[in-house]
């Protein structure tokens, strides 16, 4: 039998199970009593229903092990044995005529510091429920019903550490957010940026309910997508919850999924067999196509809430750098300290100001960066929407921070130094992170752009060869200083368009290097960043808290036809008068001369 | 036998003669006859110096006609038989075994405003002459002992008018420039720009003084240089102008002209046969070899004493807009009554900004620009050092300004309007006027970069077809206006790069039509502008009075590598504050990141 992959490759409508609680209930669950624990006690209810929607017609039957963690299981079972046996039955139930996806919901625990849990506890415990599922036989893990973000990257982080099996995750959002904060794109970008197989949105409504969130996903999609709508929308009805849509229904509104563009389509509370029978009748002849999407390279960072994309077609950002003690000494007296409150403080301050992203630094001397570095970016988390930047030359501390941050953070970065891709790209890989590929080896100090595309060429081959997907590289141009290398800004400008032209590649800089040594910095780093732009740079490390940065951010968005109607400059610079003055002699009141090409045609 | 120009080509060392009134004198040229006339008088005795000199290896003899202007001849001669009967007792003598050179010196008449004569005057004088050269048999033009770039480039433009001949022209500088203020790189801008095919400077003193003005052509040129020094410095000795150098001194010295690369040599006054003899001797074995020049493309505008190279390797240049009436009551009020005041107010203001040149329009309704363009031209031409750049869809005022202009103006411009090209494109080449190509029909504007490169790729294959060379054109890149075409600013950046790349050419752009409609257009001009010099832009038409856009220009400069040691910056910056404020809140003392890689390697 083929793989799992391979028929998704194959771009069929893939048809999945429908909901498992309602014919438990109606087959023996008692009320109160664990739906795995029941896999012990009448294994061949649940072998039988998994045969039932076999027979209906999917093409994939999900094991009955959704609160299979030790956290729900309780501590007098085995989960690995539980797991096991819940996927062995799918298993025996379809043989070698159908898929299994083994079944993952929430551990109903929340991840500090909303709840108690690390995520590190919640990855131990998938992969505890992961080995039993593999052991039983299933051929792909799904993630189903999240509603915390980090918690479904747990999920994702687990299945990548026990196998090599596909992975698909499924949130469910209540109008058009997840119950922590989390939007279908923002869940998309964030687990799209981990690879996965198949993104998904289960429960929380009927299909009509749910399309709005699946439109949401197929418009940024490159990952085949799975919706699992429930049978309606739920009624209580004398006490009990029941779901309205009749199989014909329920087939007609669910198929208009797939003419979307969704390729995977099931059905969760409230579906039967019967639903599932009808919806393969409407869908069989149905071939789903993704809506094409930009060929532009870009990067995309999330937070619990937030996605930012990186790329030419997108708004260059202002990744804020003042978290970061260099030069200040109340930083650095706080973090030796294990104190934060001023970095938040600037946090806040460079957010006031329309930072995309925040540099997180705490590399103080003395201060204790593996403690410190995760808690600051974990109260940052929880306090801004703003991704975050993870900005350690410790290894071990980004690892830490890695753990702590709920969305997809940028890593500052992996340069040439041997072994730190070794070690920190499939970290970055399997965590979903990107990174900033930072073209500098220990030996010479590449100065030419030839110099700094042949170690952008090996590192890229190198994440290449660890399987490390070009969406999460954005490489450093390397400002060096234009005082001492006349050269500096263009070989910046050649990087920039190498990396976009050759590459597929956006780029990155800390902006303040090109300038110094000189007088009116601001200026040189400002047109600096100017030139970067119109050549494809997506983002710049700098301090928002420049007049003339400001300026020329806005002004450039509009230059580059990134900002539509000129709207966001308008709206900040209609009152706008040079304070800088204007050079003597006086201005004159001259009219301008609009028409184009002059007098001459 | 071959033509001069193939001669030219083969890179061989060419022989010319020497003096010609030393040996008239010796030989009967009575004190004060006409030396032109005494061809009449004595032509035998002319003959034989012509042989002379060719036998003692000359490859190429020079007609004895440098007074041959109706301007010195008189009126009681036929300027035309008179040079005819130069031309051929040259013929004569070498037969078809030599080649000869037809002398034009200058006429002793100024042009106005210095002197009486106009332009036009000087060029039908020599081409009258020229008319009796060609039907001497001459096979080339050489003007000689120049000392004014007009009339230098009057008989240049005569000889295009009358022949197809080669063109050489000689000027001769004292101290480092000729009497009317040009240097030797100047003039060789300047008839490079015409497309002679030999530069080259004579007389004025002897070998060793002249190397230094040799040196500075060979520094820029592309062209085959003559040389021709006077047997050593001019000395008076019982009352008699000498020379000292023999022939064996003068051939040595003038042989380092050669190892330097000129590829012609010769002798001025106080040179005899004897010296050529000697000078042969001493060069024959060397194969002259031009300086490498930079590949990079530029474009050159000059004055009477100023060259202005416009291109990437060369720093950005602002042309001036102001003198423009559109808008500007004052102005139009001037220029309807025929005054200029205003017009040279604004000239002297914007050079003192620090222009590179001097766009000069006078189209105001009701004004006669066939009138007034060339009395400002002329009158900005004798005030002012700066270039100017003809601005008029008037083709006959172009005509009139070219003509009172001593230098390479830039005319502004050559649009696709059907015969356009044709009509101005060769006059802007006789001239060696550097155009500005405008990608403008009267049928659709051209939006997108790809409809802007098929007109300008039309316009170039024209301009190709009628002779006119690359260096003398200059391309718009054609601003719209981003409010309303959100990717204007990127179209203009692809003509840019589609210039400079694929056609070697360089490009310019009137700035302001870009913020049309919006607020804070200098924000967007000048951040418009940086990118446009990142892209390899030469120059801007704009208004220098904003400190916005001097502070852009100055900073790119450094950036891009051509302001050496940041010196002009510094000069101008090293008190700069930003007067613009920060935003809210108040920066605070941060240090800044100056590490390269910060702390990540
Ligand atoms: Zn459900
Ligand atoms: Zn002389
Ligand atoms: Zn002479």
């Amino acid at each position: 039998m083929q793989s799992f992959r391979t028929f998704l490759a194959s771009g069929k409508t893939i048809i999945f199970d429908g909901g498992m609680g309602t014919l438990l209930q109606a087959r023996g669950l008692a009320p109160g009593e664990s739906p795995e624990r029941f896999s012990l006690r009448c294994p061949n209810v649940v072998e039988q229903i998994h045969r039932d929607y076999w027979q209906a017609g999917a093409h994939v039957v999900t094991t009955n092990t959704f609160g299979g963690t030790r956290f729900k299981l309780g501590g007098d079972v085995d989960p690995v044995e539980m797991n096991r046996i819940g996927a062995s039955l799918a298993r025996k139930a379809v043989g070698d005529k159908g898929f299994v996806a083994g079944s993952i919901g929430p551990t109903g625990r929340m991840i500090e510091p909303l709840g108690d849990v690390t995520f590190r506890e919640l990855v131990q415990a998938f992969e505890e429920q992961i080995r039993g599922l593999v052991q039983g036989g299933v051929d792909l893990i799904l993630g189903e019903t999240h509603f915390d973000l980090a918690e479904a990257r747990a999920v994702v982080v687990a299945a990548r550490h026990v196998c090599d099996l596909p992975v698909g995750i499924s949130m469910t959002f209540e109008e058009g957010v997840s119950l922590t904060g989390t939007s279908p794109r923002v869940f998309l970008d964030t687990v799209e940026n981990m690879g996965v197989d198949l993104v998904a949105t289960n429960c929380s409504a009927g299909p009509e309910e749910l399309l709005v969130a699946a439109k949401e996903m197929l418009a940024g999609t490159r990952t085949p997508l799975l919706v699992q709508p429930n049978a309606g929308l739920p009624e209580l009805v004398d006490g009990k919850t029941v779901f309205r849509l009749d199989p014909e229904a329920f087939a007609v509104q669910t198929r208009e999924f797939v003419r979307a563009g969704v390729q995977c389509v099931g059905g969760c509370c409230g579906t039967t067999p019967d639903h599932i029978r009808a919806l393969k009748a409407e869908t069989e002849a149905l071939t789903p196509t993704l809506p094409e999407q930009s060929a532009h390279p870009c990067i995309v960072l999330t937070s619990r809430s937030t996605s930012l994309s990186l790329g030419f077609e997108y708004p260059s950002q202002i990744i804020g750098e003042r978290i970061n003690p260099t030069g200040k000494k109340d930083l650095i007296a706080q973090f030796q300290n294990g104190e934060i409150t001023r970095a938040l403080e600037l946090a806040q301050e460079q957010v006031d100001m329309g930072v995309g992203a925040l540099d997180v630094n705490v590399g103080a001397p003395m201060a204790d960066e593996q403690e410190l570095l995760p808690l600051l970016v974990r109260e940052l988390a929880s306090r801004m929407q703003t991704p975050l930047c993870i900005d350690s030359s410790d290894e071990q501390a980004v690892i830490e921070a890695l753990n702590v941050y709920p969305g997809s953070p940028l890593v500052n970065s992996i340069s040439g130094e041997p072994g730190k891709m070794e070690r920190l790209g499939p970290l970055c890989r399997d965590y979903g992170a990107p990174f900033i590929l930072l073209p500098l080896k220990k030996s010479k100090l590449p100065v030419t752009a030839a110099e700094r595309i042949a170690i952008i060429d090996e590192l890229v081959d190198q994440a290449d060869s660890l399987s490390i997907p070009r969406r999460l590289i954005l490489v450093d141009a390397l400002a060096l200083t234009v005082s001492s290398k006349p050269l500096a800004a263009r070989a910046c400008l050649d990087v920039i368009r190498y990396c976009r032209e050759a590459l597929g590649l956006t780029t990155v800089m800390g902006l303040s290097n090109i300038s110094f040594g000189l007088p009116a910095r601001e200026l040189l780093n400002t047109h600096f960043m100017t030139m970067c732009m119109a050549a494809g740079m997506g983002a710049f490390i700098a301090n928002p808290n420049s007049q003339r940065l400001q300026e020329a951010l806005a002004a450039s968005e509009v230059l580059l036809g990134r900002d539509p109607q000129a709207a966001s400059f308008i709206d900040r610079f209609s009152d706008w008068q040079p304070k800088g003055g204007t050079l003597s002699p006086a201005r004159k009141a001259d009219g301008d001369v609009e028409d184009v090409g002059r007098s001459s045609i």
